[in-house]
C-alpha cells in the first residue's frame, strides 16, 4: 500500500523524523540485545531505532527487496553499524524459537491480511521475557476543523481500499486485544495523540506532508474502483487542506502498545 | 440537557472528580484574582477551581436556580469560603465591562445556540491582558474497541438531540476558531485524550459512569423523537458496555482552549 515510489518514500522518510517523538519516547533498548524489526520498509523507523540504542544490535526485516535496497541506501548515509538487514516474510520468519530479546513493530500490521498470525510467529522468536512494542495508526482517530463530509469520504475511500488490499487502517484500536489473543503478558497501550494548529510551528506542514500525501497517493485506485469520482474526490483533498490553514486544527492518534512473551 | 435529575448530578460531580487532573491541569489562578465561573451547573468544577486556587476569588453562575441550588448544597460542606454563587444568563452578563481577571467555561459551551455571542459577552467582561480557559468533549473523538455500528448510532442520537436543543456535542474541534473568531489572543490549543482499559485500574468504571450513562439518559426522547428504536438502542448501550469489559478499549478528547485578550 506504502512506501513503492519516491514520493511515497520521501513521505515514510518524513513521517518518521516528524513522528520520532511520539513513536519513539520510551523506546529504548539495553547494550547488547538483540531486536527484530519487522517491517522495516524503507527504513524509516530503522535510523531512529538504531541511533537511540546505539549498543543494541538491530536485525531489519522486509518482505520488499525493493524496499530494503532503499533502506540500505538511506542508512549507508548515517554512519550506524548496529543493523542488519534481511530479507524475510512476517509469516514464515527464518529465525529458530527465542532469538530476539525484543521485537520492534511500527506501521505494519496495518497492512497484514492476519496481524493476529503475525503476532503469534513473532512471538514465537522472542525470548522468554522479552517484549514487543508494536505501533499502528487508526485513521477513525483523525478529528479536523473545518469538518466537511467529503473530507471525510476521501479518508474512507482510503480505509477501504486498504480493507481490500487485506490491511486494516483503523487497526489502531485493535492493539490490545491482538496482544491479547496472542499470548502476551502486561500489556500497556499508549494512545499518542499528534495535534496541528497554526499555533505550533510545523505541525500544519506534517499534517499535509504525512497525512494529506498519502491520501491523496490513493485518487487512482480510488476513482478506479469506483469508491469514488474526480469532483467529490478533490473537494475532500482541498477540505483536507482547509484544516491545515489559519483557524483549522487537525488530530490523530497513533497507538503504541507493549507486551511481554511469559517467562 | 444535563444535570436535571439526581442521577445526572451524581454523573457530572463523578465527572468533574474523575477528569479532574485533565480539566484543571495547568489552572491555576493567582491569590487575589476575580475569576468568573461562567456555567458553573451544579458546581461540579467549582470545587476543584476553589480548592487549587484558594487565593483566588470565584463568581461562578448559572441560568439555572435549581443548580445553583445544588451547587451551593454542594460547597458548603467542601470548608471553602471563596466562591460566590449567582443566577445569571451568560448571554445578558450583569457585569461591567473588564470586571473579571479571568474567565473559566467547562462543558457549557456544547449547550448554548451561539458559542460566538457567549464567548464575545465573556470577553466584554474580561479585564485587557486576562485569559479565558474553555474546556469542551467532542465526541467524534470516541474511539473504542469493540467498534460496532449499534454503539456508533447510540452516541449519534445524543450528537442529534443536542443539535436539535441548539447545542453541539462536537464542539470541542471548534474552540480554536471560535475563540479567534471572539477576538482573544495567543491561542494555545491541548487536546487532552482520556484513555480506559482493563489494565487502568478504575478506567473502565470511570467510563460507564460518566460517558455512558450520559448516553443511557437520553434513551426515552431518543425514541420519542423517532431517532432510535428501542431493540437498537439497547443493542447499542450493550455494546458500548462491552468497550469496558476485558480486551476492550475506549478513547475521548477533551479540548481544554486558553485565550487572552489584547492589553
Amino acid at each position: 500500500m506504502h512506501g513503492h515510489s519516491d514520493r511515497e518514500s520521501t513521505r515514510l522518510l518524513d513521517q518518521a523524523s516528524g513522528l520520532g517523538s511520539h513513536v519513539h519516547e520510551g523506546t529504548r533498548y539495553p547494550a547488547g540485545s538483540t531486536v527484530l524489526e519487522a517491517g522495516c520498509g524503507v527504513g524509516a523507523q530503522t535510523r531512529l531505532l538504531a541511533r537511540n540504542s546505539p549498543q543494541a544490535h538491530f536485525v531489519s526485516i522486509d518482505i520488499s527487496a525493493e524496499s530494503l535496497a532503499q533502506a540500505r541506501e538511506q542508512m549507508s548515509g548515517e554512519g550506524l553499524n548496529n543493523v542488519t538487514f534481511r530479507q524475510a516474510d512476517i509469516g514464515n520468519l527464518p529465525f529458530s524459537p527465542d532469538t530476539f530479546d525484543h521485537v520492534f513493530v511500527c506501521f505494519t500490521l496495518e497492512h497484514i491480511p492476519d496481524p493476529l498470525h503475525a503476532l503469534c510467529a513473532l512471538k514465537n522468536v522472542l525470548r522468554p521475557g522479552g517484549t514487543i512494542t508494536v505501533v499502528e495508526g487508526d485513521h477513525g482517530s483523525a478529528l479536523f476543523y473545518p469538518e466537511t463530509s467529503a473530507a471525510h469520504h476521501v479518508i474512507d475511500c482510503l480505509v477501504s481500499l486498504q480493507q481490500q488490499a487485506g490491511g486494516n487502517a483503523l487497526i489502531g484500536r485493535e492493539l490490545g486485544h491482538l496482544l491479547a489473543d496472542a499470548g502476551f503478558m502486561d500489556i500497556a497501550i499508549s494512545p499518542r495523540l499528534i495535534h496541528a494548529s497554526s499555533a505550533i510551528p510545523g505541525s500544519s506542514e506534517a499534517v499535509k506532508r504525512i497525512f494529506i500525501t498519502m491520501i491523496e497517493g490513493v485518487r487512482e485506485p480510488a476513482i478506479a474502483g469506483g469508491l469514488t469520482d474526480p469532483k467529490v474526490w478533490d473537494q475532500g483533498i482541498r477540505d483536507l487542506y482547509r484544516t491545515t490553514e489559519k483557524d483549522g486544527m487537525f488530530c490523530y492518534t497513533f497507538f503504541k502498545t507493549v507486551g511481554r512473551k511469559e517467562g
